[in-house]
């Protein structure tokens, strides 16, 4: 009872205050419109799953981060931390019976736990889009299409973010083609994610040392993954069979995206491996051209995860896009709406005694599907009207006894401050507001 | 990588496959539009709250049902069991600066822990409605209100749902008259919250021996709970001001619902109580009128449960809603909408070559908004339209290479069956679908 106890949320954490969720809101009806537009469905899954899930696939990067706990039960359980495991789970158990491909997305919220640092988020929202069932290129054209044309839709353009796609196909072909012993792949796989953020001279000595290349290779194979373009890799590695038909791929691919319109969002990047181990195909990451922010969304060709939970055999390439980095990329860009109060009508009493009169009109015009507000309790004019004037109401009505008496309301249209004499008769047939615009 | 790893989804936890998933949305979408009607703003808390949130102000029924656990940081953390608290924690650090009354509703996933019950669910989604800052009984009247129109939204009658509406401060009024000593109180109470489900005998001694009355008190007290109206109430008990006070409010509130339209959806009952120990005042649940299913809602006024968590003193009432209940009354009345796939369009191609043409098609109608599919592989027509009516289309486009030659495509209309060539310059500006309605 007493004013000291303080309860405070769950550092990383957040909690959505209607401003904030306005801002959540805006961003997943976005992601809802154009996953539909694309024909996928909405599914979803419990917040919570067996912790041998994860355990089983995911590399020791993710293992190490869970949210995981034992239950009353004394079962080892963890919140998710990512959707697609959960996405095997489900259609492991339906997918025989399905037709294909199956085009699904989902917007869960996910879960890390990592030593605080400071600020950091243990939850964010993610928006998953898969097509399973489908091996060809089509359905990752599909994929990324769908993406980025989600932040196309929430406003941003193609000077603002670009998609690096490469193919880890094509980047085993070329390292086999190199002589690289299939056990050292994923050393060299490493040392290309790393690329980015390690200092040049360790990752040569590691493709050196780990991989058996000799200096000039490894100099040579650094240059391409940074620089290289598909014509580069062509004229270097193009006589290769396993090369050439990744190549292939990756041509056909772009055709698709440049087709359905998409063509200056993507830039072909070897740099781009995706450091989870179950990608088997394209991969790709979106980025903010300036590269101020972190990914704004990851994903790729997962062939083999279905199989690996014990469902069908299926093909499958999907992306993740969480809440967090894009909102902030938004925020900077202004791109946010404005947050408001948006009530249609706030109804207004000169006296008490039509309250009744009040409630009635509320009724009628909130059947029609209007936002509609009064006072809760018997207020003085000027507490009403600057309650409306909070709620953003668009057109209030006000009751007075003399106009009532004559079978009258005024409405005022609160932007333009214009107000006309309605018909009491036509306001209670939830008409009478639309006229009345500035 | 063995067929035999198949894993299974945690008990009492639901999976959302888009079938299901499409009847949460409905229930959801309905929720959502009819709290906007209200004026209600959207909000959400995390879905992890710490312990002690709850063991502060809950009876033990609730802390002993929780999804707790020890995080590996060693803080006592919870899965949220109801969203009451974290409302109270917001509110608490930001509701001083706000204009009155708040508005607020979410939709968030709750969580028990009790000992598996076969079939039992352990979560559950719950809409929640609060006005908090207005202690009138036109708030009450809103909230009740607010719960009705989504029922009746959803295609709900005064036939189907009934909402069983009291105050305990009338209860507890009677009780003090009737000369029970406040400390005898919770006990009556539990009594009366009993009353349906335990035998008249051990009623009536517990009345006895727990809260001193004598056996004829008993008697009548237990009469009147059970089957008396107000005019019972106001002729044994009116001369008592705080029972005549509580019966005003009641009446009040019962003439604000009837003038929202809802008279008769509501029935006063004595035996409403609510089994939380936080509520102060009016008080109701909505039951099916044929009492097949438990209740579909509960709410009322809780006034002193924001200060109870360290917040400003602030007046409150609202309502819980939960979807399980909810949604098989809907099955069992037949309310639930036919679960369907709604693509737009489909374009099929009858040769591999107009496959770029397809891409160009399905980007300028998605960009017009409509929900375009096509197949992701060269496949056969024969194929194509099957994947056309699985994805239930509205129309297809057939692009046939001599009618490209000639600049037209046939667009079908997939319901009447009726064929018409198009120019495809018209097609390819986004239009030419909606005149060839059957």
């Amino acid at each position: 009872m007493a004013k000291d106890k303080a309860f405070a949320r769950l550092p990383g954490f957040r909690d959505f205050p209607p401003e904030e969720l306005q801002i959540r809101s805006h961003v997943f009806e976005s992601w809802r419109r154009i996953s539909r537009r694309y024909g996928f469905q909405e599914y979803d899954g419990p917040p919570l799953e067996a912790l041998e899930l994860y355990t089983e696939k995911s590399g020791e990067e993710i293992v190490g981060q869970l949210y995981a706990f034992e239950d009353k039960g004394g079962r080892e359980i963890t919140l998710r931390p990512e959707m697609t495991p959960s996405l095997a789970r489900i259609l492991g158990e339906r997918s025989r019976a399905m037709p294909k491909p199956i085009r699904w997305f989902t917007l869960p919220q996910l879960f890390r736990y990592e030593r605080q640092q400071r600020g950091r988020l243990r939850e964010h929202f993610q928006w998953n889009v898969d097509i399973v069932g489908e091996a060809g290129v089509g359905a990752d054209a599909e994929i990324l299409a769908v993406a980025l044309d989600a932040l196309r839709d929430l406003g941003l353009s193609q000077d603002d973010i670009v998609a690096r796609v490469s193919d880890r196909r094509l980047l085993t072909a070329i390292l086999t083609s190199l002589g690289v012993s299939p056990e050292a792949h994923p050393e060299a796989f490493e040392v290309v994610d790393k690329v980015e953020r390690e200092e040049r001279g360790k990752s040569l000595l590691r493709l050196r040392d780990g991989c058996g290349m000799s200096g000039a290779k490894a100099e040579d194979f650094l240059s391409l993954v940074g620089t290289g373009g598909l014509e580069d890799v062509h004229r270097l590695f193009g006589q290769d069979p396993g090369v050439a038909e990744a190549l292939t791929d990756m041509r056909d691919y772009q055709e698709v995206l440049r087709r359905l319109g998409l063509g200056d969002f993507i830039q072909f990047d070897l740099r781009i491996v995706r450091g989870l181990a179950y990608y088997t195909g394209i991969v790709f990451e979106i980025f903010d051209r300036d590269r101020e922010f972190r990914a704004i969304c990851g994903g790729g060709r997962y062939d083999r995860l279905l199989e690996l939970v014990g469902g069908e055999p299926l093909p499958a390439t999907g992306f993740g896009m969480g809440d967090v980095v894009l909102t902030e990329l938004l925020t900077d860009r202004g791109l946010l709406p404005d947050v408001s109060r948006d009530a249609d009508l706030y109804l207004v009493s000169i006296s008490p005694e039509l309250r009744p009169l009040v409630h009635e009109l509320a009724r009628v015009h909130r059947e029609k599907g209007r936002r509609v507000l009064y006072s809760l309790r018997s207020q003085s004019v000027k507490k009403q009207f600057s309650s409306a004037s909070t709620e953003g109401a668009r057109w209030v009505i006000i009751l007075g006894p003399d106009e009532v008496k004559r079978g009258v309301a005024v409405v005022r249209d609160m932007a333009s401050g214009t107000e006309a004499e309605v018909a009491l008769q036509v306001l209670k047939a939830g008409e009478g507001l639309e006229g009345n615009e500035g």
